[in-house]
């Protein structure tokens, strides 16, 4: 087995991208040894043959993968006697509804309380206008006023996590006893704030059940997400 | 196989309860041929041994079960040579946090705009008193003050479906090419509405996704779920 990741890197070595620490998490699950190459967005286009545009991907032995959740499938199919990530096909069907969840409510309102702190901490002024750019046509506004007012979005961001809240207070992880791969999505979200931003302390009560999820989330592993610093440390 | 469900029953035979319907559409989708007994809440209390204090409660031959998730549990044991409710342990396990979503975000927003609705179609003065007094008690608020304004909240409610909009435009079903429990958990809902409520006319804008999401559900097993007429008819 021979797999390296493409991880997004900002300055001081900040893994900050949630999809890239979906994939990591997800090799951590299956217990897969892996290198990273820490890569900057103005590098992903040297990737390979230069096709790529997106992160994370992944290279194992001659074959190429890009996109998350087809690295998943990719690592699911190709490594069937390792811990599975979905639990058989009802697991993988059911995983795209908390995919498109993590999307829409955690990265949709993380995004607008982080960005600026991403930006901040990308490794380069050429990283740093290329990501402004591309984020400031996305969503036809400055990143100062995208995370304007972002302390009054943490009570909406809190209470839009009752769903998950519920779950994770009554049993470890979303997938029961043992973490799946929607699990992997979820700290992957929280990572993206916790690695580059201050913030991130706020955005959960101290005695919220899904802080303590993130904790057990974090330990798993031997504490594989939490060997990476949170910002500021 | 003998089943029968007690199913909570409204004036006109209108079977509005989300948990019921759950449970119906369950034993659809096994193809398992079942009699509903329709019981008012007041009576409850008369079914079996005279210990079950809601419903649903399924008995299958000699054995009674209650609460549609443990009626689901039950199903899919008893009965593994038919369609699988949930494709698998990881689908089991992931079910769980549909079900957390259904409950908050469909239930929570739903009863806030057809509870009224509910209670003006119940059986009798009895079950209209015994619901209107258990039901505001629970949340601290005549049931017409629970209602009021709920025009306004279409707009939030349409907003808070976007990650079960994201999943169905995509493919017909949460359970993919088929469906699954939790497409049982989100019709479920939505009949609940539809069964009592002019209003469940107005929850969904005519090009929405989910919309046609929810006519899928209501043709599967030859219309089964339409065959239940909506109020107004």
């Amino acid at each position: 087995v021979s797999l390296t990741l493409y991880d997004l890197v900002g300055r001081d070595d900040r893994r900050f991208s949630p999809t890239c620490w979906r994939v990591k998490l997800a090799l951590a699950h299956k217990g897969l040894p892996f290198t990273t190459v820490p890569t900057r967005f103005l590098d992903i286009r040297k990737i390979g043959d230069g096709g790529f545009k997106t992160m994370p991907t992944l290279r194992d032995g001659e074959r190429w993968v890009t996109d998350s959740d087809a690295i998943a499938d990719h690592l699911e199919a190709a490594y069937p006697d390792r811990s599975s990530l979905f639990g058989g096909p009802g697991g993988r069907t059911l995983a795209e509804f908390v995919r498109q969840w993590v999307q829409v409510v955690l990265h949709g309102q993380l995004a607008r309380m982080v960005l600026l702190d991403i930006h901040d901490h990308l490794a380069n002024a050429a990283d740093q206008a290329y990501f402004r750019k591309s984020r400031e046509a996305q969503l036809e506004s400055r990143l100062e006023e995208v995370v304007a007012g972002r302390d009054e979005r943490v009570g909406p961001f809190r209470a839009s996590l009752e769903p998950l809240r519920q779950v994770v207070r009554s049993r470890p992880f979303l997938g029961g006893d043992a973490p799946l791969y929607p699990d992997c999505m979820v700290l992957g979200a929280f990572q993206w704030a916790r690695s580059v931003s201050p913030f991130a302390q706020r955005l959960l009560a101290a005695d919220d059940p899904v802080r303590a999820y993130l904790e057990r989330l974090l330990d798993l592993h031997d504490g594989f997400a939490r060997s990476t610093p949170a910002y500021p440390p």
